[in-house]
């Protein structure tokens, strides 16, 4: 324990002042909330003998300052999911796990599942275990993130899908890059009606990634034929009606960029059905890159996000949070990259030529 | 603390002696070393101050007798795998979580990872973490085993692929029936000439996948062709490879049955480079129903093996286990069921007729 954190005066030039590169001490805390090391030690620690009122005042105080138990490591950590996808909760998890046995931290993981609402302990469980950070790849609610912040929780929010406050730190993709490098694939390749299956209007990367699919078209001197984005569930089945309404119109587009890989399936389905063969009468692109891209016939040219390395990414962001190291990281976005398989290939025109 | 633990005599009639219904207790295991209660409770926690010998001794009881910490939950668990298999980790994961939700216990999630023998501190730091017991996707090694013994930490291995000793309690899948319903369903169809990509030999469950359907051909008064079962490994390549092979003999099966749901991809593959139609030429059958089994075209029929269900009875055993309300358990499988999907048919005979 340092000479600040006994309870010893402290020297007013000692007292960080917003430096964002200095971490707050107990001593400090204790300073500007008029009260004893050993009473912000116990707000700190969950335990009792503070009045309602001192606990509130110091819990303000921490949160304010961002003071983190970097003396009292437990080498535990959070990570926490909302739903526990089967087709990428396991990258996520791979990322996490990796940074955590280096580190040797051990991870305590939790799904919330489908009854959240009901029965959901996890954010006093959480504080109980005093964890050095978290990692959410669910979205928490203001209510945990202030207990978070109050116990001096650092927390890591992966792949944000709405907007979050500017203090929050999080790693995403470049998805406005991914959509456009997308397009810019099947522009190269001599595609001009190139449709788009775009995803839910509320899902930010959603928004990016067709954003960025526009923009690649205009870049091309194309103006985007608005029956040509059709909007549907992040799923195989909205790719597959989305793709039976693009097929069957009478300009019927070349290719058909996916938001998803479930939505690219889908246009595989919807294509079989209508006896289109990918790539020869139908280029299809997906994004995600999804173990399942390469499994499939034929495998799906895809714009991959890098999940594990997200995870990875975010792990380390949150230990060093909790290290103390750093006390603001705005977030920040991994570069996707395109991966080029056998879906897609230039136009083949009606009448048969190239 | 129960008077028996506090170190007061223990009268004779009040010792177990060998009935699995009662959990010993740690008086019991000091009078039996001929130590005091504390020097048994240090070994238990690990703490220092007693000898190698003595702590040798008691360890031995413990893991002899199977005392279990019941007093002291922790209310933390372990998950281990060796890799995070993205196409099922998340399946298992999902199972443990809501037996983990119901019971509010903690869930440390730990992967070896591909440098598993260089710098696993997983038993140490697991035993530190003193949870109520551990759920193992991963091999243990004898000593691993050993020390959560010493420490009466109870474990439940998950679907072991290989020979376990009696006495570590496991939940598996009945693999042998689900191999012989998937060749029952391929000989209702009325195919006769059906072949298999079996998997490798040290795999217990595909040995067993493999026995249920030689039982089932012969109970159909078929004799197995040597040729038409091919060793593979268990990924796409592996049917692939199997696959060609197969389709090109002489007397093409009409239907293929293969050790796994990958394996059964690289049939399609296979198939598809022939120009053979799934169903109409060939029937495909795989195991493990993963959720790419539904997704890929045409969806495949597949013996399901219920990965989440199978990771709830393990966890609801290993939780049992570490409160004390058993104090062994063989182990058990639980019943794979055919999920039928598009990709088997009746045969079509090449000359055309059904």
């Amino acid at each position: 324990m340092s000479q600040l954190e006994t309870g010893e005066p402290v020297a007013d030039h000692e007292l960080p002042r917003g430096d964002p590169a200095r971490p707050v001490t107990i001593a400090y805390i204790a300073k500007s909330a008029g009260v004893s090391v050993p009473t912000v030690s116990k707000v700190i620690n969950g335990r009792s003998g503070v009045s309602a009122d001192t606990r509130a005042r110091v819990e303000a105080l921490i949160s304010q300052y961002g003071y983190r138990k970097s003396a009292q490591r437990t080498n535990m950590m959070e990570l926490v999911f909302d739903r526990l996808e089967h087709l990428w909760g396991a990258e996520i998890i791979r990322g996490v796990e990796q940074v955590a046995r280096e580190h040797r931290v051990g991870v305590v993981l939790t799904e919330f599942g489908p009854q959240r609402d009901q029965t959901n302990h996890w954010i006093d469980d959480a504080v109980a275990r005093r964890p050095d950070c978290v990692v959410t790849v669910a979205q928490l609610s203001n209510e945990e993130r202030d207990q978070l912040r109050a116990k001096g929780i650092p927390f890591v929010v992966f792949d944000p899908t709405v907007e979050l406050p500017d203090d929050v730190p999080f790693v995403g993709a470049t998805s406005w890059n991914g959509g456009r490098s997308a397009a810019r694939h099947l522009l190269k390749l001599g595609h001009r009606r190139i449709a788009m299956v775009s995803g839910p209007d509320h899902v930010l990367c959603c928004r990016a990634r067709q954003d960025g699919y526009r923009s690649a078209m205009e870049g091309a001197g194309l103006t985007v034929d608005a029956g040509h984005v059709v909007r549907a569930e992040l799923t195989r089945e909205g790719g597959h009606t989305a793709a039976l309404g693009l097929l069957g119109r009478p300009e019927r587009p070349t290719a058909i960029f996916a938001s998803n890989d479930l939505q690219a399936l889908g246009v595989y389905q919807a294509a079989r059905e209508m006896d289109l063969r990918i790539p020869h009468d139908l280029s299809v692109v997906g994004f995600d890159d999804l173990p399942i891209a390469a499994l499939v016939d034929p495998p799906l040219t895809t714009v991959r996000q890098p999940l594990t390395e997200m995870a990875v990414a975010a792990t380390e962001l949150a230990l060093a949070l909790g290290r103390g190291e750093k006390t603001s990281e705005a977030g920040f976005e991994l570069a996707t990259t395109l991966t080029v398989r056998e879906s897609t290939a230039p136009p083949t025109d009606r009448r048969g030529q190239r």
